[in-house]
């Protein structure tokens, strides 16, 4: 099983991401920190807070990824409709978990708040029949159901539940990378590299080209699973750079 | 027609930002660029340099959506297959375009460019038949066929297609919005918030909470296309946030 990839989609709800108004911050985040523990993000899906578009997005991705993250929609106002949505995805009817509302109870009572506020706060409570609580610091609560994980939109609390979910979880081999820099255009070097990629089939070489003060460079990244592998691979790309005038 | 709504659906191709190494930084600018002339970007997928991921993605996709978008994956090296993947997906041949294959060899030869270089140059000049090129001020060409719209992936070079693109496009009513922010966590204001939206029900009122040096608040973000509607439904949420304490 060491070979086999364990894969995940990531689905970020939210109309503020899909507007443009809020960037989201979340994605590159959970990549990273799921490769921790060898799973790879093979797809992201940006959606809207629809609960149609939210059932069919998670019966399309939960057949076809080994995990499924969400983030957005579990907070108290009639806009947060993620778990809703989750609950007739799994065909489940939502249920107060009573941890959770204790503890949003006891969070009122210390803070003072106002039974409207209660009320509105206790709509966090509600989860999926049969849905798992995710360890959490904060208040929003995740839960996972199946290999849905769903989490908050926020990235301060999103990262605190990811951080104490990842060890937990299935995972695989992390993918291992290195990075060059190289301050030629991409066309300089574009046949070569293909060269070297088709030497090490084992390996994923990516050129990703940005402009940097109008000109272009590239960050050559070599990925796989073998260090020694991926040294030799970055060796040859060295010596490459070294032998490459910049003309682009 | 007026409002029936036009939709897009953006495809975001790259290994870089699936791994975490790149966050995306295309999205919210397509997004709200994209508004202005009327079109809703309704859906964003992020895929991996996979020509089968490509192909499939479209085939949903285009079908789906007004507009699509892809940024990424047409340059010179051996991990940019967009543009063979979109021939496949629809079903055409890669052909040379001899416009962008004069601009490459103008451009080579004015650089002194290798015939290396000048041969991996040319693989940009691959589209697939039947497509007309985008407007682009810049060196790598992107270009449209059906209603998929293939773009570079380097932001200053996606921008400047799309500025000059979006006024050619067909579009709609662009959406309207309007944000306040309440210094207060979301339950204190979700009740009554939910009251407004139901008040309003042809405007979209989201709340997106964030943390502030550890406190929460909310932006509160109203949209649709009538600006006396929305004017209307943000003096009722500050007549709510003045009668409001901070108490979460």
């Amino acid at each position: 099983m060491a070979d086999v990839p364990v894969t995940a989609c990531v689905v970020i709800i939210g109309n503020e991401i899909l507007s443009g108004r809020t960037p989201d911050a979340n994605l590159a985040f959970i990549a990273s920190t799921l490769n921790t523990v060898g799973i790879q993000v093979r797809e992201a899906r940006t959606i809207p807070d629809d609960a149609d578009c939210i059932v069919e997005t998670l019966h399309t991705v939960r057949d076809r990824f080994d995990h499924v993250f969400t983030t957005g929609g579990i907070g108290p106002t009639h806009d947060d409709i993620t778990a809703e949505a989750v609950a007739q995805a799994f065909a489940v009817p939502l249920v107060v978990h009573p941890d959770i509302a204790a503890s949003i109870r006891a969070h009122a009572e210390r803070r003072g708040l106002s039974d409207t506020a209660l009320t509105a706060s206790l709509r966090m409570a509600r989860i999926p029949d049969g849905a798992a609580l995710l360890p959490c610091e904060h208040g929003t609560p995740g839960f996972v159901i199946g290999n849905v994980h769903v989490m908050a939109g926020i990235p301060s609390v999103m990262q605190s539940m990811l951080r104490q979910l990842a060890p937990q979880l299935r995972g695989g081999r992390p993918m291992r990378s290195r990075s060059v820099r190289a301050d030629v255009g991409e066309s300089a070097v574009a046949a070569a590299l293909g060269a070297i990629q088709e030497r090490y089939p084992a390996l994923d070489i990516g050129s990703y080209p940005f402009s940097d003060n109008g000109r272009y460079a590239t960050h050559l990244v070599v990925s796989g699973h073998d260090s020694a592998l991926i040294d030799a691979a970055v060796a040859e790309i060295e010596t490459l750079l070294a032998t490459t005038t910049g003309k682009v």
